[in-house]
């Protein structure tokens, strides 16, 4: 018999909630880990973000309170402060998982783990000094930041997301970001917010790409109007010292131009960490660095599975390594997992916020489905009005026939948590009547909802008439 | 052929959105008010309450933003101020809906509607010195607050909810607030907040005693610790001047207590506004003021129909009346109006949030339903976390054997929000496996419902596990 019936290898989203589910379900369970519990999405990533965009938030909100008859005195940022309640965070947060794996029984052991097979069909997994095997062995060790190649990037003052969650240092005057994704606007908006000079370098014609257009246009307006520099359809040259600061040049409509900053932020994606993973050289098939897995997150070697940012053709976000973790092992004991893989919702923490679900309209569009859309300006949104919040909307596509949720695309105040009225929907495959069968309370953001379901049938209460 | 194929009577949440959905069915419609359009829920109600609430709120986090680092100088509240900015958006949203009523051809008559039975079987409805007659009349006069009936009830001081959202003058000092219910706890959160010295009277053994037992108890530890006094179980026996103040006196457990305030608010309830609707009599069975009315909200008069918080045995709620208004003239015009009437999310604007739609537990054991219950706490979500929330919870109620969705109950931020996916998966009968297929984003307040889903079958993540 082996030591346990599975070892993760990695603690962060995928990894530890994989594990502790495996425990509760009955399975003999160890984890490996050679950093910190939580993953790159605890230290590194979400939660650290969001603590610092908490206060950039409540920085925006205070700007408002003389208008709503707060009287206030001077306020300042002390940034070494913000950072030091995001280690707080961090830290309870952190212990909070080393209790629930202690708790569930699962065994942590601190280092970098390196599988080979041993006798029997099973595996042996290395840390630091110590081995157990295991039955199967669940890889779950994340990703990284990618890094630039072009001249200048290895200059100090070229920073990762990692880096600039590490310490404050030399952010508040001038930063450039490179990457207008979900992690340069989220940073664009916090340092702004902080004080700082931002400029923006994306590539392609427009900041998150991948989301809705609209989306990307009204972020776009809203972060010029706080004085962020965007340049779209920017190829990034190279970066080279220039007076007292970090000049990146870059080329766009094929004039050079050029953005000056204390620091720059590179954050062009992310690349999975399996480097060195099996020391007998067993193949999992690597591709490009990433892992491929079927259904059953199962890679080509039997008893290896993978899930979260290493896995190939994933979502690199933290809630789908969790589903798929749950998943992965609930197969393996013959539970059910009922989530539905396919429905992710996808969150940026912008002020206001966005998210989104399923496909919007120009996605069906491109895959031919025939739709019907709804929409609802959050400018007739009561709460919207009472707490003066920027410009946004909600959106939602049905299928034109059946009439089938197909997506929904948010962004106003409490986006990332409503987005999951329409999730639950477009997991269950609801239709636009299931939708509009639920009151929404008054006053609430989440009226909008109902609103654009409403919509998509011309119907809403609070849109003026189309003209006729 | 009648001036109008319906006349509403009314111009709040009941009456103005039926009036809209009317014209936006076809229908040739007038609509009649005394005061202002939107009623009381826009004028004196939920749109003022929740804009001074925001303040409040704003006042709370300013109060944590040094602990992250925000440092400020002195803080105070400007009431004046706060209130000038409560007009403001009731101006906005009210020009809003008068907007809505002619950009829909909706007629609006001001002054008081007097109905009278007229030739060929119509109505004319009487507004000042015009008279239009009409097909069908619904009736959506609304409420207004009860007025205690006990010695002092009429001094100057002792004051209605109409009246504390009126004007600021003299709250800020001492308030005793008459009724824990949602209106009572509401204010008590804002003035407290504002720096105000607040009691609240309440005759039941706990506040908002229509909410789950847990939510009252963790409202009252909160409201406590904020140091707002509370006296449940509490007879309020009457009201003297003294002190430069008002007395108010009661009886607690056999013995008399009293607690001083320069301004007493009476929050005891509401009740229907339905005196002299009829010129000639007509009977419409009004039961101590309200009117029942038929699953078509027609009452026992034919054509005469009636919504809202004037309806025997409604809900008393801005959301409810607005539905009753939509299915009511849906019916009329043999339109579909898909919402269920029967799931209605109630929401207190409290700190933190506290929403509820279907039965809790203690209900579905009072009603004889076998249920399985799940509850994830607050204090191990990472958003919660982030933004040093108070304790709270979300708590879900599915069928035992059936495993439907029965109802839900959350006290944390967003949760007037956040109720939304429960009420749609209530009034679309999801069972516990349906609410499970949805992913919910990391990191946000509404992975709460996913763990509490998930804790129905002892499997949350996040909660260490029971003892064995």
């Amino acid at each position: 018999m082996s030591d346990y019936e599975l070892v993760v290898v990695g603690a962060g989203p995928g990894g530890y909630v994989a594990a502790i589910r495996a425990a509760q379900l009955g399975m003999r369970t160890a984890i490996a880990e050679r950093a910190e519990v939580g993953g790159t999405c605890l230290n590194r990533g979400c939660i650290p973000t969001k603590t610092l965009m908490h206060a950039a938030h409540l920085m925006g909100e205070i700007r408002n309170a003389r208008r709503i008859g707060i009287s206030l005195g001077a306020v300042d940022i002390d940034i070494e402060r913000v950072y030091e309640h995001k280690n707080e965070v961090v830290s309870q947060l952190r212990a909070g998982v080393e209790d629930l794996l202690s708790g569930n029984g699962v065994r942590l052991m601190r280092g970098r783990a390196v599988i080979e097979r041993a006798d029997g069909g099973v595996y042996r997994v290395r840390v630091g000094d110590s081995a157990v095997t295991a039955e199967r062995v669940l890889i779950a060790t994340g990703g990284m930041p990618v890094r630039l190649s072009i001249p200048g990037a290895d200059l100090p003052g070229v920073l990762t997301s990692d880096d600039v969650l590490g310490k404050p240092g030399g952010l508040r005057r001038r930063l450039t970001i490179i990457g207008g994704g979900v992690i340069g606007v989220e940073f664009a908006g916090i340092f702004n917010m902080f004080g700082a000079d931002v400029t923006i370098i994306e590539a392609m014609d427009r900041l998150i790409p991948s989301m809705d257009r609209e989306i990307s246009q009204n972020l776009q307006m809203i972060l010029k109007r706080g004085s962020v520099r965007i340049h779209t359809s920017a190829a990034v040259k190279g970066i080279e010292r220039a007076d007292g600061g970090l000049r990146c040049v870059f080329e766009k409509k094929g004039a050079p131009e050029s953005a000056l900053g204390d620091a720059i932020l590179v954050s062009i994606g992310r690349r999975a960490d399996t480097d060195g993973l099996f020391s007998d050289g067993t193949d999992i098939g690597l591709d490009r660095g990433m892992i491929p897995v079927d259904e059953n997150f199962e890679t080509k070697v039997k008893g290896i599975y993978a899930v979260g940012d290493v896995v190939k053709g994933g979502a690199q976000l933290a809630h789908a390594a969790s589903a798929q973790g749950i998943r992965a092992v609930s197969l393996m004991a013959s539970e059910p997992a009922p989530v539905d893989l396919s429905v992710i919702p996808y969150c940026v923490y912008t002020d206001p916020e966005i998210a989104s679900v399923g496909i919007d309209a120009d996605g069906a569009k491109r895959a031919g489905i025939p739709c019907k859309t709804g929409k609802f300006v959050m400018s007739a949104n009561g709460k919207n009005v009472i707490e003066m919040a920027e410009r946004g909307f909600v959106k939602v596509v049905f299928h034109a026939e059946s009439e089938v949720i197909l997506g929904a695309q948010m962004m106003c105040p409490r986006a990332t948590d409503m987005i999951g009225e329409f999730a639950s929907a477009l997991a269950n495959r609801l239709t636009r009547e299931q939708m509009s069968k639920a009151m929404h309370a008054h006053p609430t953001f989440a009226e909008a909802i109902g609103e654009a379901v409403e919509d998509t049938r011309s119907l809403a209460i609070h849109i003026m008439p189309r003209k006729r």
